[in-house]
């Protein structure tokens, strides 16, 4: 089968064998979506080497114990844990030490004409969302697990710092789950356009009024730049939550006195569960569809890749 | 009346004026304590003139509206709020951003032999707690506000990183009022033996096992050292929080990508309130006699911060 694959620091579409792993389900690719994090592991900084992806939507070949599963269109959550630890018994497999990650660790990903996972990592999607919206379930859901993290109530008042793929769908989602006052914050007026046609209250920078300063709840930093940290950090009111989407790479400076004095909350968010999202996706609550920029052939997959990585380029797709 | 006063960059004992504000309780301070922030004031660091000092015990001599506290002893609440905001009239001034802070921010300090605080301020301190453990209320109510900003379960563990006052205090009262596992990290035997006493674990670097890395819930970053955050950050499982309680001096640098890979929470934890301090002080829970290295004479206050600031030296009393 066709894969697009990140090797010995080069990026190819190859043909490699399929996923062999009988014990898993195996799911035919119909639809995937390129992610910063598959940017950046194609410029060495996340250590994986394999098939790339972890954005999908596909059918269910087999899966092993979920007979009903198959011939369904599918997403699935990214995460295999060992099935043995705490972690995994309770059911939630993100933090298992022993765990692969879809195309990030140890596991080959979505970039290609067939994958596998565990069986139980799979959600059927609903009818009436077709595979173009579909395959946004997993950066929405991400979107979706800031609120496992951090608490929102429904007067609060929330900014989302970075107008991108992550900050779009973090806006919105907190828009539409908590009721919030949500306001984006970003550099691209055409992104922010988007957002505010769904209820998003939004600010180009440099225009940041000074009633912005220490005024928020919530910051949710999307824009992965120190700058973004610095800027979403001081939105925020004594004990206000800073919640961190973007992975940062190398060493970020933090004046951690304000952090002290203003007792401010810093939060890691990675994954978040499916459900949410499908759900969200389900309502049309979230608009996505505007932000596919384009879309190619899997065979043409390193050119998307660097369409994927221009300036003011949303969401890239991949048909295989 | 004599006072300890940092002006045009000169720390100097000098004979000032009796604080006026006659709204404001009148204290005569009977002892004062020694805290790292007036050392750090004391450098310049902090942008404050005046007297310095913020942890006190004295003798109330007047006060407005609460005459029943004339003639007792009495410790106080640190932070002055404007006593109209919305903070204010929720009765938790720390926060009001038209504060005053005792000897940190628009407010003379307790090192003198006068000084003044609104009234609401004072707590009288129990008849069975000498002077020399009330003056420890101050950093002791920070240490317990720990759990005004992280939940510390029964079970869990916890690791303090640094040995010295703050970090002292830290781990004692969090394993007086939790109940949890706690462990005290430094670099100065005798400084964890003096926990050791009170039931903490301890371990001295660099001796820490492998087992410790990723094993806690809770990490309090005390040492106030960019190598202590990294310490405490590498102790905690995943969704672990790291409290700071040590205020850092410019940028620090923090790697965010484990910290959103792993989503632990980063959380800043600057005053408590007294009444559990006091509580502890008046239960003698907490050992604090064996933290004081020195005493002096209020006229001998330049010192007295000299030998405060002498490596290895714990808690430095004045007496005015």
């Amino acid at each position: 089968m066709l894969a697009l694959r990140y090797e010995d620091g080069a990026l190819r579409v190859a043909e490699v064998a399929a996923p062999a792993r009988e014990d898993e389900a195996l799911v035919r690719v119909t639809l995937s979506g390129i992610c910063n994090t598959d940017l950046e592991i194609a410029r060495g900084y996340a250590g994986f080497e394999g098939t790339l992806g972890h954005e999908f939507v596909g059918v269910v070949e087999r899966a092993p114990g979920r007979g009903e599963l198959e011939g369904r269109r599918v997403v699935g959550e990214i995460n295999a844990g060992c099935g043995r630890c705490e972690l995994c018994a309770a059911g939630d497999p993100r933090h298992c030490p022993r765990r692969t990650v879809l195309g990030i660790v140890g596991r080959d990903g979505a970039h290609a004409e067939f994958l596998r996972l565990p069986a139980a990592n799979l959600l059927p999607v609903p009818d009436g969302v077709p595979d173009e919206r579909a395959v946004f379930a997993e950066p929405l859901a991400a979107a979706c697990g800031i609120l496992e993290r951090a608490r929102v109530e429904a007067g609060a008042s929330v900014a989302v710092v970075g107008d991108g793929k992550l900050g779009l769908l973090c806006a919105q989602a907190l828009k539409v789950l908590t009721g919030a006052r949500v306001v984006l914050v970003g550099k691209h007026q055409p992104k922010l356009d988007l957002a505010a046609r769904r209820g998003v209250e939004t600010v180009l920078l440099p225009g940041l009024p000074p009633s912005a300063a220490r005024a928020f709840d919530l910051a949710v930093e999307a824009s992965g730049s120190p700058a973004g940290l610095r800027t979403a950090l001081g939105l925020l009111r004594p004990r206000g939550t800073l919640v961190l989407k973007s992975t940062f790479h190398g060493a970020t400076e933090l004046d951690a006195a304000p952090v002290v004095v203003d007792e401010l909350s810093i939060v890691g968010s990675r994954c978040g569960r499916f459900p949410p999202a499908l759900e969200l996706l389900a309502r049309d609550a979230v608009e996505v569809a505007a932000m596919i920029h384009d879309e190619f052939p899997l065979s043409d997959a390193a050119r998307a890749m660097r369409r994927a990585a221009e300036p003011g380029v949303l969401k890239v797709l991949l048909r295989p």
